[in-house]
């Protein structure tokens, strides 16, 4: 972990996803994509016996597949799961939106009218990993929101079994299509279809560079969540922060991959340098340390910010994934925040809190998007339409007013749409 | 205009787009934006003198070419356009959200900020034609989220000036800074910045195919409003709906350029006839005649539904950006739409109204995807950060259950930040 002051962080150069650095994966990316658009399901099942090594019988998990997976989870672990799908229902109904219409003189009503999407396909990873929490924190907010139809699909595990874990879950936040395909290609075939697989409106879940660029190739044919990099954590600590945490917290970031970003911001140079020791002296008895240290050595910083002002500044600039406030009054210091994708406030709001249990979602925008982009919600999974109504008073009280807007812009068909309500004064089926 | 039945609609292949048609884009736009980042304001120069004709002397519109173009602009212009304001204005006010926090037992606090984007930038498309519509329907939204910094840029007229309809229209909401860049060069200098042009936290605005294509390219680094494509009109109109209208309304779309698609699914035979004959008759006296024959030529259709739930399953499909139901008791169907951009509301709701005056926003979701998107609003120049705030109680409560699924992941160093907190009874900080 490297310790740098505000300033010199300030000044470097801050990366931007590199289009040459792309283009090796997009080669790939759009190769897959080509072959399942014109070979549909037979190319599905051969990229999987390709990437994942399992020459599939069906692309479909069968009810057989799912009542085995229940006996193999262990019912503490189900326990938890379903009190967090209750924080998590609970936190996203607040996001419910109410479709709203308002009448105005002269019969003019004007509104926004809600629905849900129709079809939501979610992408769970798998290979070497389970993510049952992941699965929850996209399909609770996708039935909230009413979206009849979430189908999931994740890739086989290496012995050619789906994570039983993964399945209850599913199976506990009601998704009843699940299909054994990863990668691209499940991209692929839930932006276009094939024979087997519907296409879908929208397309969410994390993966991992390969899927996070195939999204962003469909993106346009089909709605997508946000294209995700690897996971951050921005802690924020003060003198009166416990250094223990701190160190812990980082590290529960650090381990997710070679790439994540675990980045503390002190106000105290002797803090700096007692969490560096304190991280490294934890990363030790870590099981996944050869990753931990891995990605503290490309992407561990601790900065000295010369008081809290300086501070916030920084974390706006980094615009963080996960935020934690471990600093007196953190509900003050909350209200400087300008981009960040969660704010964890205080000692006893440790990240992994958010991940998994407390009720928002741990979705979040990831490098630097926090600058324009929100945690997953209800509001992903619903699309809005304007309503507009005018009488024929309220129309023609307008008419000259529209006109020349239109023919400012010199369309003047536009203009005629409007004249010729006004001309015709008795047109069959005025009101 | 084509005649078809509903099932000989259904059973057409729908286009998605097709990766093979935007490859020669695609070059052409990734090798701008290359140029731009590498060589910033000078490419900006170099490439207005290639592809606009002009020598710039500066990238930056001039408060005297400001005060200049005000002398230009109609007065009754002027006043239609200070109207629209106060209507876009009143309906965008409606979609303001605002920050929640919920108190939960044991110190559990839950919540979701609000927060306006920092810096915007808005496209406005220029050349032979000028949009000052779409500068306020682009900054007005921005400016009441509270968006403290929006930019725009536009080309600059054959003449080497910038539209004064467009300037004025700027001045009128506000926009302070305003580039003389068009194209391609423009979204890459307001994605990465110049030494002139500041990089934005996202980019709204239409453009070409050009421009459509650079917005994907550059999406992720920079937020985009949508991936725009070709304007569309789906009129849906009973026995009731008077012809002249129907015919008005779907050649004001036609218009707009020679892939623009005017649809109107009828329930009536007789009716289909006398639309087409009248659409083909109102277009000669236009002055865009050419446009709109060829667009009607190219995508102009008429659909006979058996009934109107037929009619509404076709609208559906289509997901248009403007729908008009022109059909007796347009509220009751209504709400049978799930997928459109705006919908329109009887005879006297005509398209161009919601385009310039009534309010709702103009920049609505094209070429399918309001099945999955949204008109442009308030809600996309804020962004939602999650609050989450346990206290000491609350999360050794739940400490168990939270390492359980942690562990359930394989994410040990999650479980390690929970325990850390459990088994450290006098740490120092804690509350």
């Amino acid at each position: 972990m490297r310790i740098v002051t505000a300033d010199a962080y300030l000044k470097e150069e801050k990366a931007t996803t590199s289009t040459e650095m792309t283009e090796a994966i997009d080669e790939v990316v759009l190769n897959i994509i080509r072959k399942v658009r014109a070979d549909k399901d037979k190319a599905l099942y051969d990229f999987t016996e390709k990437y994942d090594g399992v020459k599939l019988e069906e692309l479909l998990v069968t009810e057989e597949e799912k009542k085995n997976a229940k006996k193999l989870v262990d019912p503490l672990f189900f326990e938890a799961l379903v009190r967090a799908k209750e924080n998590i229902e609970a936190f996203h109904r607040e996001q419910k939106e109410k479709s709203w219409f308002v009448e105005k003189e002269n019969g003019i009503m004007l509104g926004q009218k809600i629905t849900p999407l129709e079809k939501v396909g979610v992408y769970i990873p798998g290979g070497k990993a389970a993510y049952p929490s992941t699965v929850l924190m996209n399909v609770i907010p996708a039935k909230i929101a009413g979206v009849p139809n979430v189908v999931m699909t994740t890739p086989l595990q290496p012995d050619g079994t789906v994570n039983p874990y993964v399945l209850a879950a599913a199976d506990l936040v009601g998704v009843d299509t699940i299909y054994k395909i990863g990668g691209v290609q499940a991209i692929a075939a839930l932006a276009y279809g094939t024979e087997t697989v519907e296409r879908v409106d929208k397309i969410v879940g994390p993966g991992n560079a390969y899927v996070a660029r195939a999204k962003k190739w469909v993106y346009g044919d089909v709605g997508i969540d946000m294209i995700a990099g690897p996971s951050e954590i921005c802690v924020v600590a003060d003198d009166s922060a416990p250094v223990p945490y701190v160190a812990a917290d980082l590290l529960s970031q650090a381990e997710h991959d070679e790439s994540a970003r675990a980045i503390c911001i002190t106000t105290s140079a002797e803090k700096a340098k007692e969490i560096k020791a304190e991280a490294e002296k934890q990363a030790i008895s870590l099981e996944r340390h050869p990753i931990v240290k891995q990605s503290l050595q490309n992407n561990g910083m601790i900065i000295i910010a010369r008081n809290m002002e300086e501070a916030m500044e920084i974390v706006n600039n980094i615009a963080p994934e996960h935020l934690e406030l471990m600093v007196k009054n953190p509900e003050r210091w909350m209200h400087s925040v300008k981009n960040a994708g969660a704010i964890f406030l205080g000692n006893f709001s440790p990240e992994p809190l958010g991940d998994y249990f407390a009720g928002p979602n741990h979705t979040l925008p990831t490098n630097g998007t926090a600058r324009f982009a929100s945690p997953l919600g209800v509001y992903d999974f619903v699309k809005r339409s304007s309503i507009i109504r005018y009488s024929e008073k309220a129309l023609l009280q307008h008419a000259e007013k529209i006109e020349k807007l239109a023919f400012a812009e010199g369309l003047t068909a536009h203009g005629k749409a409007i004249a010729i309500r006004k001309d015709d004064t008795d047109a069959p089926g005025k009101n």
